[in-house]
């Protein structure tokens, strides 16, 4: 479903005049819209949709982690991406596609956006918001913009701002991009040829670091792609190993799927998370947050080390509790390690079931101090 | 020094016309030029050349680590590199440059060239052999290229072959110049232009991997270039983090001292690392090594994680220690953590004095045997 949200100023003051947000449900609602309920609003990853039951299936559905025969799950696609929100591949109310036009977002925007989407559908508040890397980015946002709206919050796979190293990785791929002679600065859209071969090689740098090396390694250490000899006298482009073919595959995956102009407004919010921002700092914000939150990360994790986890459980104001996944996979695991991600959502869920949340303590403070 | 070693057949098959190996050395020989003797050979990393004092000036000199008023210092620019040896960019006997007749090239290769360079030398044999990262697999092929040649080994930040990750990361390197429309098939010496921006590309992504995030992030977290703004209404070029400022000078400072085609041709050398093919894989070849080496690595090392010299330690033929450098900077600390490398250098050349050698070990066994 499509909600329009009318007009939405940007962070840095640019507007998206007509925007509008695409939404999913599963389950039915129960509760108040403004008060007890039974939402969960899941954050998808960067390059991730609305569609929550095909990208974390094991974990969404009747009798799984997040049931939904008992809570109504609601996923939203961020605005700038291209599965259905308004972004750089989207008609522009003024003809043609917003391309160039689109301005640069943050999170924070994302989050604005997404909020003004539930205000549409009526829902004031939720049970809970959830989401690993960008989406967990979101999540975090969620908490320090309408923490009166969030009930509870589960923080994956992400820090609390991005890294000089994230945004030194993430700019390399918006280079390979806007690089690619396709790309004619953004407006590629209707000109019959798009940077493909950019987003792909965007695609496989960041390949490599959603998968950790030991699993990669793994699956295919030095084997060459069958029928070709990556020994030979001279480099050729064929005769590849298999990881090499392995990460093209990933690349042109992507490129059947995803728009270059979308990837680069999304990896661009990447660089810009930063929930200290206007906040008065980094640890001031997490001080802040009042909502009951759970941090999980990675043991194996390069793009968001372990550290930035245990980072944010220092400082987060009110944390629920932590978790690490220990896995080969690296960043990834949140979407791949099934069996622990249940272990670790049915967790999240039952201390939301037996935890005061945020307003209940605020209310409860409210008590204590007449 | 510039030293002719005639044709080179590389490991493939292919040959190599007229071949050189420039060579510095630093301090006196002493000893027998085929018996013991005062030689240590250092090798050096990807884009390193033989001027060893220049870039690991705290570890070589008199009265350091690598004392040139004891030891004789012997370094040489590996083959396929820009330095004095013969590589891509240099005049090919035929006429013009080499470019893309220059073959693909192997660690051994390197090393087999090396060994003919110092044959000419008249250099039989030698003390110790040290590098690290592709230096590091240069000495780790001596050994088993040459046992007889080689007292004494310290490998650094390197794994007995490339992994997965590592073979993906170099390509997405390599991709970046051939996919550079200067390339022009690495035959553009002499043409007027030369594929800057996908050398730099490269360099930047590589970067990224020589240095631990923990190290960037602490220098540039998420501060702007001064003067720019890269928060604005729009992504522009332009408007950067400091930390972009950085990795774009990283990849210009390159392109002023350093030749695509030699960085592609040493990157693929690096590709077909392993130092099982063809002797029964790779812990049986570590564990014929009877040369007693030390293994050093990174506690942050992405390029090279320390479990692959964990793996190393378990698996050679005769471990002579093992070190770990505890350091922010990732795989660069065998380069910039001095205090630390002074400390290494020092405990294994009083190894290499108090230890007896492979050589020692099999005469020993000799006699035993009778």
């Amino acid at each position: 479903m499509l909600i329009p949200i009318g007009d939405i100023t940007t962070e840095a003051g640019a507007t998206i005049v007509g925007a509008e947000i695409a939404v999913q449900r599963w389950g039915e609602f129960r509760g108040d819209p403004n008060g007890r309920n039974n939402v969960l609003l899941v954050e998808h990853a960067l390059t991730g949709d609305s569609q929550a039951t095909d990208w974390w299936c094991e974990a969404i559905g009747p009798g799984k982690a997040l049931d939904t025969d008992k809570w109504c799950v609601v996923c939203t696609n961020a605005i700038g991406s291209c599965y259905g929100s308004t972004g750089p591949s989207s008609k522009h109310p003024d003809g043609g596609t917003w391309g160039s036009r689109f301005p640069a977002i943050s999170i924070r925007d994302m989050v604005t956006a997404e909020a003004a989407a539930l205000d549409a559908l009526g829902i004031g508040r939720v049970h809970a918001v959830l989401g690993g890397s960008m989406g967990g980015a979101r999540t975090l946002e969620w908490t320090l913009l309408y923490p009166e709206r969030v009930d509870f919050a589960l923080v994956l796979a992400v820090s609390a701002r991005a890294s000089a190293w994230q945004i030194g990785i993430q700019t390399a791929q918006i280079t390979s991009i806007t690089q690619d002679p396709a790309w004619q600065g953004g407006d590629y859209h209707g000109t019959g040829t798009t940077p493909d071969a950019g987003l792909a090689a965007a695609r496989r740098i960041a390949h490599l670091t959603y998968r950790g090396e030991l699993e990669i390694d793994e699956r295919f250490g030095t084997s060459p792609q069958p029928g070709e000899n990556p020994l030979g006298q001279f480099r050729e482009d064929g005769q590849r190993f298999s990881v090499q073919s392995y990460l093209e595959h990933q690349g042109r995956k992507l490129t059947e799927r995803f728009d270059a102009g979308c990837y680069v407004a999304l990896t661009e919010a990447l660089n810009r998370h930063d929930v200290g921002r206007g906040r008065g700092g980094l640890n001031k914000a997490l001080h802040s947050i009042n909502v009951p939150t759970m941090v999980v990360g990675v043991d194996t994790d390069i793009l968001y080390p372990y550290h930035q986890q245990e980072h944010l459980s220092r400082n987060l104001g009110n944390l629920l509790a932590m978790a690490k996944l220990s896995s080969p996979v690296g960043h990834d695991a949140f979407l791949v390690e099934a069996r622990q991600m249940d272990r670790i959502l049915r967790n999240f869920i039952m201390l939301t079931e037996q935890t005061p949340s945020g307003r209940d303590l605020d209310a409860t403070r409210g008590v204590y101090d007449i």
